[in-house]
């Protein structure tokens, strides 16, 4: 048997409640890792594809997160409702969902359309300069 | 920034003392991807290489277990003192540290040299052939 084809990574980190950065799992109970694992498995796929839970992503902003190796396509704001069209389109049909892919921009970045950067301070003007 | 170059998950799943498939962080405080983290950080690489915490990457009987992706190199029995090496000579150097790489034949199989298959049971002899 060759190592898995694919390797999918769910974001299962948790967060306490209210926190800026958001969290993928608030109820802890890796749901939606477990949907993944349930879906390969009612198609046979589990010998071939690993759900794996896997620990902060670093794309919090952009909901729950998953990973498909060796692809290195990333999906954001991931429901249990994804979950079989992931399966089927990318994993067996091999074609991205576009619909839930996030952008290479948006990826390993300190600011994005998601990631908002803190408003820049106003530049500090010279006493010199002011209006009387 | 493109997305990560690479991308290393450390399992860090933890299991009761004495477990027959073993643990991979005993001691439940994810040091070895924090040595990895620290390593990548110490070289400058944090922003394009991310050590990454995993549930359990199911190669138990191998030791603490890491996977490189997208190149999809898996290393087995993983200690402290291999993470510079990992990061130097594969992460940096593109090569990967053949003594501590697991073969493709140790993955995703249900036996291998390190996961030894339990013992087939005898099969049952019918009276009519069995010695007086």
């Amino acid at each position: 048997m060759p190592p898995f084809e694919r390797h999918i990574f769910i974001c299962c980190n948790q967060r306490e409640a209210g926190h800026p950065r958001g969290c993928c799992d608030p109820a802890a109970e890796d749901a939606l890792q477990k949907a993944f694992k349930k879906a390969l498995a009612l198609r046979g796929l589990n010998k071939r594809v690993r759900a794996n839970r896997s620990g902060c992503l670093d794309q919090c902003e952009h909901g729950p997160t998953v990973v498909v190796y060796p692809d290195g396509v990333w999906y954001g704001r991931v429901t249990h409702d994804d979950v079989d069209e992931i399966i089927d389109r990318h994993i067996v049909g091999g074609e991205p969902v576009e619909r839930l892919r996030l952008p290479d921009a948006c990826i390993n970045t300190p600011a994005c359309a998601h990631k908002p950067r803190p408003a820049p301070q106003a530049p500090e003007v010279p006493e010199a300069v002011k209006a009387p």
